[in-house]
């Protein structure tokens, strides 16, 4: 027996690999392919379109191919309504909930189709009157799902559009296609992040910084506070550890015990760490340590000063931890859903931890930059990416310095 | 001005490197030494003793320089009490109170040395009156501290033991010293560990597996099943996504969507990964999955069916999380230092993050042994260590199976 | 000014990705296109047409844009015999020559397609009458460029065929596609290399083994000498280094001083190692070592044993040389471009060197299968691959041993 | 039975470590040790001695444990003069034949203490007579050995001083001992690395450049070649590639195939490459190539220009190679030899083939400074290396523009 399914492809179907990928999948799945319509867009400007009939063996694989199909940008032919199911209870969806990617998707409610807001990948989506009346879809993570609501469920009446290919290579986030590499030049490479970062500012989008803790131990903490203070990050996103680390290098100067400016005293103490924890529970929280005084300079000091938010998750290897740390990894979670899904561009630098639990929550629209000396954590960080998304190989005690240099100095 | 300290080194000072140490901590840290007295051990097993007067220019220095002598196992030589001062708020520490080391550890009260009970690196000392009316000394971490408690400060009345070089090479724990490296040769090194994990049951030692998702991801989560229920780990450590990723491959047959056995469907859907979670928070815990007949295998259906205790630990990578899973880090961290603290034996198996957690909560006294493909993972892990602790730059998801071959098939 | 020209692609263009690239190349290299023709090809197994016309601002942009599309599959629509050029001295190439990639090729010669012989990529091609007086076209590196030899310039007339995606996923090469990773299921992703051997050799194909030191370190020497002696691997290719490793553990049972099956004295003695290099020079070879007696087991022994041939190529990092190993790095380029062409499989085991000096001379039709702890390390051969290559990141220690059991023991 | 040694220390052997690593030498392979006389140094300036008297079971355990002992600095108490023995015919070594150290080392003959020339490891000892009839030592390589030769044999009548650990941390060179990290403050060591190449050049001596190419696509040419020509690099080791880049970026703008300036086309295109190699063939050499005005920019034109030798080595993945490179790789290894021994400090940037040749060659007394993305290519270097070796893990196309910064800019 054969079973089969029409689908169809719009957009820039070949330079945007969605035909490949599509064609790949069905090859892989173990299914076959005709198509059935064929009209290539006649330049570089104009869409091209497909229409296919996807054919399995069992219903079961002809579903199976039909649900990556639609994950790479393929919807059926004749579209019928998305099926909406209520959830059995608080955090279960229903069996065959449909599962987002992180693309621009939308859905068809009452032969209309309607956009999926909050773009987030691995959710379910749930559909419920507006305040206007109105239908409205929106993403939700699994254990924010109530009893009752109405969940997607199934691959009909869905549609999913990948990024596309940008069409040119003028703009700020053209130059890096293609993958991550340490052998690019290193700084040409920073100029161009600057310029993005400039753009961005320019547009009057949102810039958020993921930093990790390698970034003070490397010496980068006065070019990152510059860059908060001048305004050109907006928001910030930690862990505990590096708010410790900022917060020690203030009060004492330096940072694991080591002085990082003239490299005194690289002994293994962890003494000034837990010091520094104890001060700030004794004032309250680190904006109480600002307005008292102990704290005067640094990345954290420049948030409380310039009105920054920032969000510090915590995390199960951590000292203390400081009273502004959220421990509840959900709870934690949500805040950095918030700052995710406002900023416009994110800088992830060093941090593999918290630039995965950020790079979760974003839209495959929005811009990143990711900064690590390790390869491996570039190359897992841009996979979940899109064409927006750029790596860097670098070492972030040398990149976040020379990038003040180009957006400040020159 | 010159201000100077006595102080004394006993045990195997030479071959332990403990007096190395101390000779390059006064010169590292700018001061001086005279060596007044010196009984060196005539013979490998006999212990020296080294009485040093240290010199420095300011009180500020000499402190620091004793500070990491202490540190390093040296002793004044005249002793008196260690200072007690009582904590001046929750979470608060005296100022200058004393940061521990993860090794042996006594303090002087009332003229008596006693031993600080559950060691644990960058910790309080806390003194109080025990049951018996005795006074007892014992470690908190910063944020169980409570005010009024009597903590620990300064440098004196406090010894500390460094762990010593195994006089022999003999046990299966002489195999690895001088470090890590993925050259040694890989089937006898497996089969020395599956000689030390025999060794530790037999002596009636508790086994505890820190476990990463990696392991499920390269087919090794049979071979580790298995290991729980023959008995060879008594404790399970780990992540939300280690036991959503062992449950899926229950209840899916597949791991993040790819079946491990025989590699079919290596898509990217993450599908099935947040129906698992789905169907467990709908069953309740874990525990009630298996008991309703709805989890049949892997690594967690055998720490239930066998009573092995396990801790999954929150992140802000997570999807889900199970209900299983303690959401709050500082919770986590509770459960994880209470594992800790009873193993004898800690396999560390492809997880950075638990294995950091772990790791941060064991005196230097328990054996660990560290696996991971990636070099740094182990060399940080390591760092932290000490002579108990081996290393193995391998793939776990050859490393596991080898490991049962040895213990269980021969 | 615009200028154009007409390109065609045919075969698998779509799901090969070929016309995904060229596309991509046009808008890269700031160009556009239209296209002219479009046949697709309606199901899986059909093939598909593509007429485009090309269009840059200056001829120097074209140029340089048709020869990106070149190298990804694209040929002139109006077929011009290729151009040749006299070489103006030895070593020498006229300008403009055409740079060979590692894929299928065919030069248009007095209005007949003839393909390019010995496919290596970075290579000129050089026209002369064959044996038979006919038209012969081949691949010569640089250094083999003769004076007056006809070579092929700028690229009319030239069509290279990228290799396509694998109809099904069927074959033992099948397995893998969509890159490296170190989270693949090890021992089934090592029971499908098996697979791919045995297949190899049962289809009357070659073996070709790449070997690096790690190999001997981590203990998988005996089962590499079985597979050698077993004739699953037909030739050896590797360094002064291994061969000296190898030899080492057969006449003193140590690899670099240390005993791989005790781990006893793993002392940095490098004394064995140089012995073992003068004790092979005094016999004349390794060929004579064993002759006499002096070499009885091992990797060498079994190829000499066995009659598998080997090429040792010299580095500047080697000690010695032993006599086999070829010193002159062009000579030694030469040996290992005898066993490259003649191979079809290739395993390269844990060496970068020699796999990049191996792999730069293969064509993109020979399977290459490549293991190594490090994942940069394969992530770099796999890009210079091809559809047939396939990547693990595991221990080279236990994938021997494990790859023997599959092969021998099941 | 019992056999034994008497041996001697002397010096700073207790915070250079060399007790310590004797003590754990007897331990590991099994003796055990009487201290017969000790005399500590009684402050940090005064040298100590210890007597010791080794035991072990067997006459060959205790050769070998007194063979370690050697390579860790003890000598026998009662010297006698070091034996002698021809080797027994070209590139064989006489059986017993003493390996070096890379350690300052002396030999008794005719009852003096003669100095050993030539410092390297992995060497044999040739005593002969020199120019003024006095006895002269100095290491070969195996591969200069010649029959009849006077070789040294055994371990009696040699001393070995390790290198002492710096009395201070006041030098350039005191400022990172203690391993390598990526979280060290980059801005700040660059600044030591600067000071440290100052001072050296104050004292006259001469820095040797050891490239890479990932040098040149990192964008740090244009640095490098200012240091070349301001006199702060005095002689370079490469490889063929490194200055085929170099001089591609002359010749065509490009560095394989990519504008490094510009980031513009960023095509895998090779061809500039092949084309750079031919037309320097066609030109005879690069110094040539410089002087007929073909090359005009760039290290290899400053090395000309400034009359900085070179040394190109070949190796088995060159393309071409150039003229000026050495494809013999024993010729190669002799001319870096030459640089080594010049050389009085050393910098290792972003090559591990070329690093190692060269680090083979070093005694333990040069100054080295090792750079590189990958932290396990700087660990490997360090190992071999000495308390003189100074490790960064840092992104080279940062590092050279920033140290030409703090050595020119300021």
């Amino acid at each position: 027996m054969t079973v089969s399914r029409e689908v169809e492809l719009s957009g820039h179907i070949i330079d945007s690999g969605m035909m490949q990928s599509c064609f790949g999948v069905i090859m892989d799945l173990g299914g076959s392919f005709e198509v059935d319509e064929f009209d290539i867009g006649r330049s570089e400007v104009e869409e091209s379109y497909a229409r296919l009939t996807v054919l399995a063996d069992t219903e079961d694989e002809l579903q199976s191919i039909v649900h990556e199909l639609h994950q790479n940008g393929a919807t059926p032919s004749h579209p019928v309504d998305a099926t909406l199911e209520p959830a059995p209870g608080d955090q279960v969806v229903p069996s065959g909930f449909y599962s987002t990617t992180n693309h621009h998707t939308e859905i068809r409610h009452d032969g209309e189709w309607i956009p999926v807001k909050r773009i987030e990948m691995d959710c379910a989506v749930v559909v419920e009157k507006g305040e206007d009346d109105e239908p409205c879809a929106y993403t939700k993570v699994l254990n924010a799902i109530e009893e009752g609501e109405l969940v997607v469920t199934g691959e009909t009446g869905i549609r999913v559009r990948p990024p596309e290919r940008p069409r040119n290579r003028e703009g700020a986030f053209g130059f890096m296609q293609g993958g991550v590499s340490s052998e690019r030049p290193s700084e040409s490479t920073i100029a161009k992040v600057a310029e993005a970062i400039a753009e961005t500012k320019r547009e009057g989008g949102s810039v958020l910084a993921v930093c990790g803790p390698a970034l003070i131990h490397s010496g980068a903490r006065e070019s990152l506070a510059r860059l908060v203070r001048e305004g050109y990050v907006d928001m910030l996103s930690a862990g505990n550890g590096f708010a410790v680390h900022d917060l020690e290098r203030d009060l004492y100067g330096t940072s694991l015990g080591m002085n990082t400016e003239t490299l005194d005293h690289p002994r293994k103490g962890h003494k000034h760490h837990i010091y520094t924890i104890s001060e700030i529970i004794r004032a309250g929280s680190i904006e109480q340590a600002v307005d008292e005084g102990l704290v005067e300079s640094g990345v954290m000091y420049e948030c409380i000063d310039n009105d920054r938010p920032f969000v510090l998750a915590g995390s199960i290897r951590d000292d203390g931890p400081l009273p502004d740390t959220i421990t509840d990894s959900v709870d934690a979670q949500n805040a950095i859903r918030e700052q995710a899904h406002e900023a416009d561009m994110v800088l992830m630098l060093s941090t593999l931890l918290h630039s995965v639990a950020v790079g979760n929550c974003l839209p495959s629209s929005t811009r990143v930059v990711c900064v690590d000396i390790n390869p491996a954590t570039v190359t897992q960080l841009l996979d979940r990416g899109s064409a927006q998304a750029v790596g860097m190989v670098t070492d972030i005690g040398t990149f976040v310095p020379m990038l003040v240099e180009q957006l400040l100095d020159e």
